[in-house]
């Protein structure tokens, strides 16, 4: 039997690509859709301005928008995924968690707090565990669980395939797409022809998310990991797929079929959306490229590739899609996850 | 007096942005224009495909181009500047030298051969003095000086500015335009909404050409600057500008504003073609960019930006035009240098 | 049971789009690769440089490349896909037919010769009868036959749809793809923040092709339709999908709404390749649009939209993938199209 | 003396084109920069976010910006440039002219107003004439005086240089630069790999304004050249620079020649910004293009191209720079004319 549920700011770029990835799963029934108040009571068809590369789904267009409150959300929905604005979904995913509801989120408020777990199945499933603090202190009966920012997401896995050669530094240099920004978060005259060599905040999320992301959980608290990381974000004109440059110190010296092993071993997961490999890696060195490589494992692999050592640990690139493993597709896979831990 | 000077391959890319850069200088007089044997004989109008963004220089149109021949270029020429294929440089220039021709060449050929010097003006002008090593081994009557590739340029000159703190390492991802590759070196089915992460042989040039530029000249060698170098080069759908982020591991620990201020007080030179400041630091994080900043210093300025403090030194954003500072105007410039100098 | 078929041209970019629409059809079985004499006798993974945006199917990769020379290909092969250059398809391809090959062709040689049926299936199916007259000029047992330019595609199956009112004469832009000129024909320094107003030999073969395809055969020879057509071409920075603008000059005086009509409803074909319906008509004024339309059908559907009237007629913009249904899809279809008219 | 100008609307993206082109202007002195009460009582320097290519001029930089209301500009100013939103435009420019001060506006609103003129210096500056209509129907003491639309004056010029062969019908299809739409106009997730087939109000736009641009005044009012004009505009990704291709129908049957004679032989203007020749007529086919040709005459030539004859007369493409002809230097080209004929 399906699991109902509700896509809290639904007519969003995120949003849409939620839907694009709900409607067809075989686990997860669309059963809300929210959005501010000025789309609230409309049918989503007119609500959301669609602009995704497959059709708005049939059952999805003419579904009334509602507002984005937990009153207005069928009670039997059981899993809310949240691309709300930051600034709203600090303000209201709490409220919805306390009604009960468990949440799934990329949005980025609460991805540092302490009691919430921050989540790559694929990575570091067990900081669900946190949900019991959570609940523990917070006093709640739902959950609220996060994906990290898409820029992480990209490299970290890189990461946890090497942690086993002992990651010490991490210099990263980001090659993002436009879409990562919104719609209309990149204007045209800003980015043909040119580079932004600055997003605003980005290189705070890479470097702290990523240390969480990485770090132990103890039954009660979760220690980050205590690689330092250095991150320097740019945006370029492509549209989809973060390309990053990393260098990685570690304390070992793996040679660099050592290190394409590890990568391309490191385990998957047995959920519907977790592809296999979960690190696809490339012995060209011009590879992955965005345009070429965004879409292995429909979106969900990250790529790798140009692995060479270097005297202080290796350097290797790497390739995830931003909207979907990087944002829609991390909460889905999240939700996934949550399911089967038993926690919906 | 105007010196006479030869301009050899001269219908290329570079080629056509060294005619610009030469037909108003006030020190040098274009006298040959030489070309593979397809254009000898030519009018230059016919000869070259002229894609630079200004008209084709009057007094140039009409001369016609003999070939990469020292036979073919008259006595009264003093210095020739070369933008040859590599492996025609390796082939030809070596006969111009011999004939007496003193050669400021941008071709990759012979830059890290230890009795040639690779000059930044700026930079090292003092490497100039293996020009009598050279001779002394050669047997040579001219002087054969070369020009570092356009992205090892964006780089040293900020890397010489931070030297009083003591660079140990350094890690830089590259993003380059796509003019750095020639005319047709990038086709458009290969960068539109792409970035190809990896230029064949650009890794290498930037890690050997940076320890050569900053080393130390001791009257008969250039020992080598002792910093690690490491370097992750990519294309990106940019036409010109190549963009960098540098992290450069320091012995001492300035601040960021220690940093700006030693990047733009770096000294320049009294040269026609040096610009003052050398490096322009901007304090707005999302500067510089290619298509914004490229033209500074009428295309002759390093551009830096994005300081900030890392555990281990400092990560920063550098920019220089590739096909001017980065090629054709390091040429010239090596050029003025040498006349300067009294090479010429 | 499949019909057997060889792809003549395998490792360009046409051959490549041929081989990913033929591998899964469930009509053809590839039996053969054939390409230049550089790569002949090398595994086809090696031969080709893969760029298709789907792997290159298994039962592929390890076909050993033949010489294009009827002699080399297997005599139960039944039918011929030709992508080769026009030059080379004027050279090889009669002697394919001559040896008794069904050649069906997207290379531009031929495709006016008077004896040689110019075909878009859903608009002019019966030209193929061409090929009795052919047999009989030409003394061969094969056939020969063409589809048109993906420009000239893109508009005509517009104006066949709107031939009922009388076409009377035709205006049309278009604003044409990279893919189109193929992987190199389009360097990233003509086409980054630039428009090409030209490309050579497209507004002839628009002109010419699009009177063939919409004229009539008596059983005899082709009558060229009566209409004048001028064209203008351009190249823009998009990789797949012609947009054109069209001004069509009626005899009639329909509304806008009656010309929706007539386009929605112009009959598609009961062939495999065939999308149902065949011209898409879109409402909004905005659409179709290059990246977000390219697709429909599989990217074999025509897409239609803009349409106001003028005072002689009527203004639309159309739109096709100009690999796909201009060119690899065009001849997969004409190919099935030969299979159920008996031609095979 | 020079005259003192003030700039209305400063901070927005043309106006910033207005004071690059005046503050080096020998007739024009900015003596007032006005913006929305937003930016009013701010330093031009942090009231706008300057992202011209030439740096903010030094006597601008510091001058505080007041309100868009007559009161508020210095009483000394005579002519004011207008660069408001229409739908501001038509709000307060009826005040400035009533207040005396000569407005030369680019905002779309009243240019189709029957005693408003709409003029391009070298095509129609008899229609200035229109001011004494104004002056008496509305008893203003100033002057409202319009130029049109980037659009329009792009192929407007061409026209009357065609119109002694007869003008009789234009079909044209725009193929229009991202800047033309404002700095936030055209999102990057709208414009990378894609072209927007239509563009709100432009065609109605260039349909109207060409017929009273080619118009006759007959010293009460302008009466509509009588040709029929059917415009497609679509927006692709270039930064500057509008290409559009037009069809003419001509009473004569001139040959290219005849054509390429007509334009290039059009006569000029002797005002400071009126480029000689207005005209630059390319033999190459593949000429003009946005990014190569734009800057022609510092940006205020119009380029024309691949002339061809038709069964109707003649087809041929056009490009001029869309912020400089086709805005801010159309403002201050009128400007000029009014000073020169004593408006001011």
């Amino acid at each position: 039997m399906s699991t109902r549920v509700a896509v809290l700011g639904a007519t969003g770029a995120v949003g849409q690509r939620l839907i694009q990835l709900l409607d067809p799963h075989p686990d997860f029934e669309i059963a809300a859709l929210t959005a501010s108040s000025n789309s609230a009571g409309r049918p989503y068809r007119e609500a959301a301005k669609w602009r995704v590369d497959t059709p708005i789904p049939e059952g999805v267009a003419d579904v009334t928008v509602t507002e984005t409150d937990p009153g207005a959300v069928p009670e039997d929905v059981d899993l809310c995924f949240s691309s709300l604005p930051s600034s709203v979904g600090a303000a209201v995913e709490p409220g919805f968690v306390e009604a009960g509801y468990v949440v799934s989120s990329n949005s980025s408020n609460a991805r540092m707090d302490d009691d919430v777990p921050l989540t790559i199945p694929e990575v570091n499933p067990d900081h669900l565990g946190l949900i019991e603090v959570q609940r523990e202190e917070r006093g709640w009966d739902g959950a609220l669980v996060k994906n990290p920012n898409c820029s992480t997401i990209t490299m970290v896995p890189t990461l946890a395939a090497l942690d086993g050669f002992g990651v010490e530094r991490v210099n990263v240099s980001t090659l993002q797409a436009v879409s990562g920004a919104g719609y209309s978060g990149v204007t045209s005259m800003e980015i043909l022809d040119n580079v932004l060599p600055h997003i605003g905040g980005e290189t705070e999320k890479m470097e702290t998310e990523s240390r969480k992301l990485l770090g132990t959980f103890d039954g009660a608290e979760v220690h980050d990991h205590g690689a330092e990381v250095s991150a320097s974000c740019n945006r370029v004109p492509t549209l989809d797929g973060h390309l990053e440059n990393v260098w990685a110190d570690l304390a070992d010296d793996p040679t660099p079929e050592e290190v394409a092993a590890a990568m391309g071993e490191f385990p998957s997961l047995d959920l519907h959306s977790s592809p296999d490999p979960l690190i696809e890696v490339f012995e060209a060195p011009d590879r992955p490229q965005p345009r070429m490589d965004r879409m292995l494992g429909d979106g969900m692999a990250v790529a790798a590739g140009g692995i060479e050592s270097t005297p202080n640990g290796v350097q290797y690139n790497c390739l995830a899609h931003n909207t979907i493993r990087g944002a829609a597709g991390a909460s889905v896979l999240n939700g996934e996850l949550l399911l089967e831990e038993g926690y919906i």
